[in-house]
């Protein structure tokens, strides 16, 4: 017998059959739909909420739910903890929403692509001048290798003599008839940022250097875990975890391709050019590598450098002769999104600057043109929403922005102004800095007296929004304090390696979505962020998707990065007995300032 | 109504269904069956013979059979001018037989591959030294590129330090366990040599250079012709031709390949290299590359430069990751198959030597040392046994040497000692050679009283072999002498271009299979090899493959054949005056020596 699931998303309504007693989560992921769930479907994270209309499923697990009575009593439940017994409606719109930041600081860059592509015209092969085509072209480019498709290109051509020719610095990638009509529609880059939670890709016209489309969608891979540590013991369960984790992003990455070109008009085959940044972990599943390494001590990954393929070696959908390019990592926890944050801000100064990429871990680099420092921060998924009782990552409805007035008057945004489901992680650090500043918790963390406080799942627990049942929980503020006292530490190490204090700093550059969203009051309030170095914050938007932009348009960045990847000295905190002291010591909020 | 064709082969029978009225020639190449045809099925060339029971069959064009009474008694058709009527019984053994020199000079030759396989040993990552293990790789064995499967396979070994890496200059190709048992049985290299009528694949251990195996076959594209003008033709008239021609090579190749690793026990993916030779057209083909440019003047390739491509861009069944080359040609009728040669031969004298590889084109090379100059005669299909009343080619029962005594005596050997069913080229040297040494013909080639003359085809013919139906006709003799007199012209011009006369040349090298079956003396008498040179003749057997083999197994050979593409200048026989004047007098049998 099969039974029969109804879903209803956004916009449309689908049908799936099943056998009884199959996993609704693991049922969702084996048809391919993207539910966030970044424990893995333990149980645990409760982020993989879904509302069930009848009752033929079974709970296996009643006591796992975290689940608020009205969430309850709207049907709400977490996909993984239910067993089909009969046939289902299941409204999968509360997950399937998520704000996404493709923007960036942009920023002037000069159009010099790698990819090239120039119209050449070649003399008439003469009976005493027998050069062959492939020769006449070499003459005029200068000596590279050619694709053999291109070798084919040229041959049914027939002996044309004006050809359209797409190359790079070492190899003839493409050969055209400037007068066929593909050949008049330019021909374009992507830039791809793979995010562990989100996947940004930008399509750039290499002909003019103008941005053609974006297009943002979450990371499939996330049906196997939110965060990259579940991912890999995901691949460590499995045999086939690691092909799976490609094939779903390769999937994913092509499938985006495919919803960008469509829209804008634009053949596949005429992007030759796709430059990837993301994290280390990211990297190595986009080549179908093993990263267990990564995971554990001493955190070794297979790969850091950089990368270059053609797209048919690693079957991504655009010219198979085209190249696709990883940025190289620093380590296994400081990656290639990191080089490219770097790419978009200015580490060629005299002065000190600090980057700080707040994520599960919190990148931090600190140098100037001489020197450079990076570390990685264990923060945990806190400022992702993971951990916290009413936590989620940055979705409509997310309590984004929050202030505690003296008066006792509450002001908040929630994302996209919908009604308040939870807090993300910019949310997170203004209730906790309001709240201190406001001299309801102590230095320590500690709910203070003065503060009307009930209770939550056994915790002492703040209601953040009169009337709603969105808690801050004691724990919740630990959670904070573990993941900000981290990277306050480790931003305290870089400045010992690099024997300086925090007045040598001229810039702090926030990168990422945590960064860009972020209250730097707030942060400098509780002491995530050297209060001094307020009034010199720049936002670098998504400064990693803006530097895969940037090498993509100027090919000049290559050296750069090359440079970066060379003089980045990694700090491994785990080695070090000094970031435990600061580690201890940045737990605590700071003195407040008059 | 479907028909049924019964196919009986050497070793095996198979049936084959058709429509009436269907072409038995296109029906076999339909079906996948190797049918010698040189003109292409026109019924020209007389060579596509099959032994018919039945008479369920209609002649299309009984005139053109070009089949002697014998024949014809004995059922022997050819097979593009039927058409089935019926259920038929066709006997394919007269075709599909072909003596292949895959044998070859040899030589010391050292092992020095270009892809090689060390197994190396890691140094246990620490906390403290976080080295990738891709970077601790490049730290034994310097820069290089990976594959993108080998980073997968780094990765699935799990941290192991043990590695046996198999790598180019450039690239890591491959990693593997050395404990594991795939591992221990050594890695190898294919050396093909791509004729126009014949393939040879040579499958050498790398580990050691020992040749495992070697596999010899037709050319499947003999179904579109027998020579490369006919095949260029056929591309011409078909939209898909190229890609015909390049799937039937591939398809071909492939079968091959699986065919030496099944027999020698061996896994594709331990095949690392590829480096193919061969004329410039079936290159092209082999990279589906139009020829056409080739076929006409001013016979300008797409490409002569040698190439390198993965065995996945080119679709090669070997390891996807494994190199594929191509050895440069020097022009379009100066192919890869010469340069192999040449590494076969000495060239680096101070002496003057002359290198001929006589095919449908003879392939002409005089250098020494410091200069090279190379032409391409066009010989024709005579000495390959097309347009010669009895000419068939290199196969079982083709009489290859041919005496004729004072005595009036006759001697002579029919390939495989088998019944004498026709004349091969070197039979043809020899029979005319030894009728003008008699005074049967005179120096410009026609009979004379003396010789038994009797008539064949409207022709004057003289009777081979007594009471055998094979005769040499006077039009078989003109051709010769156009095939022989432009070989020997182009020789004369070669040296005109080098200012030499034969006494400067010390050595003389015949390469290809016709080169290894004349009898020298003959060809001297006739005048096809300069009389002097016949004391200074050396024959490479197949030089071609055995340049491929040393190309393979020996990486200082790339720059040899580097230096040879630089310094050989091609002359164009068609664009010189002094051709047309020594190819007059070249068809002029010389006068015979005391």
């Amino acid at each position: 017998m099969e039974l029969e699931i109804k879903l209803r998303m956004q916009n449309r309504v689908e049908t799936i059959l099943c056998p009884p007693g199959a996993n609704l989560l693991e049922l969702l992921h084996q048809y391919g739909y993207s539910v966030y769930s970044p424990c893995g479907g333990k149980g645990r994270c409760g982020k993989c909420l879904v509302r069930v209309s009848g009752s033929a499923v079974e709970l296996t697990d009643p006591e796992r739910q975290h689940l608020t009575q009205a969430q309850i009593e709207d049907g709400i439940r977490l996909a993984c903890q239910l067993k089909v017994t009969g046939n289902l409606e299941i409204d999968l719109s509360p997950t399937d929403q998520l704000v996404i930041l493709a923007d960036d600081s942009g920023g002037d860059v000069q159009l010099n692509p790698h990819v090239r592509q120039e119209e050449i015209r070649l003399e008439q092969p003469r009976i005493d001048q027998q050069d062959d085509y492939w020769q006449r072209i070499q003459q005029q480019l200068g000596r590279k290798e050619i694709a053999s498709q291109a070798l084919c290109r040229l041959g049914e051509l027939e002996q044309k003599l004006d050809l359209l020719v797409t190359f790079s610095d070492g190899k003839v990638l493409d050969i055209d008839d400037p007068q066929a009509v593909a050949a008049k529609s330019g021909y374009y880059g992507l830039a791809v940022d793979i995010g562990t939670t989100t996947i940004v890709l930008y399509l750039l016209n290499l002909t003019n250097g103008a941005q053609v489309g974006v297009h943002a969608f979450a990371n499939p891979q996330s049906r196997y875990g939110g965060d990259v540590i579940t991912r890999i013991d995901y691949t460590i369960n499995r045999a086939d975890g690691v092909q799976k984790l490609q094939d779903t992003l390769l999937e994913s990455l092509n499938q985006g391709i495919q919803h960008l070109v469509r829209k804008h008009g634009i053949d596949t085959t005429k992007i030759y050019h796709a430059v990837f940044v993301g994290n280390t972990v990211m990297l190595h599943t986009l080549l179908g590598v093993n990263a267990a390494s990564i995971a554990n001590a001493p955190y070794v990954p297979i790969f850091t450098d950089g990368m270059e393929f053609s797209a048919r070696e690693l079957g991504l959908g655009i010219h198979p002769d085209g190249i696709v390019e990883l940025l190289p990592c620093v380590s296994g926890y400081v990656g290639a999104d990191i080089i490219a944050d770097l790419l978009a801000a200015d580490f060629e100064s005299n002065q000190w600057r600090l980057l700080v990429d707040i994520g599960t871990n919190g990148e931090i680099i600190l140098g100037n043109k001489e020197k450079m420092f990076a570390c990685s921060a264990a923060a945990g998924p806190a400022f992702e929403g993971a951990n916290i009782a009413f936590g989620m990552s940055g979705i409509p409805g997310a309590i984004a922005s929050y202030q505690l007035e003296s008066s006792g008057e509450i002001r908040y945004q929630a994302i996209a102004n919908q009604e308040p489901q939870g807090i993300c992680g910019s949310g997170l650090v203004d209730i906790i800095a309001s709240l201190y500043s406001r001299g309801f918790l102590s230095s320590t963390g500690a709910f203070q007296t003065g503060l009307s406080i009930t209770e939550y799942q056994g915790q002492p627990a703040y209601r953040v929004v009169p009337g709603k049942e969105i808690f801050l929980t004691q724990k919740d503020v630990r959670e904070y304090q573990l993941a900000a006292g981290a990277i306050a530490a480790g931003i305290q190490v870089l400045m010992s390696e690099a024997a300086i204090t925090e007045t040598a700093i001229d810039r702090l550059y926030l990168a990422g979505g945590f960064g860009n969203y972020i209250n730097p009051e707030s942060a400098a309030v509780l002491g995530l962020l050297p209060q001094s170095l307020l009034t010199k914050v720049v936002k670098l938007g998504n400064g990693a998707g803006a530097g895969a932009k940037h090498y993509l348009l100027d090919r000049s960045a290559r050296a750069r990065v090359d440079k970066l990847k060379q003089r980045i000295k990694y700090v491994e905190l785990s080695a070090r007995a000094d970031f435990q002291e600061h580690f201890m010591g940045a737990m605590l909020f700071p003195e407040i300032r008059a």
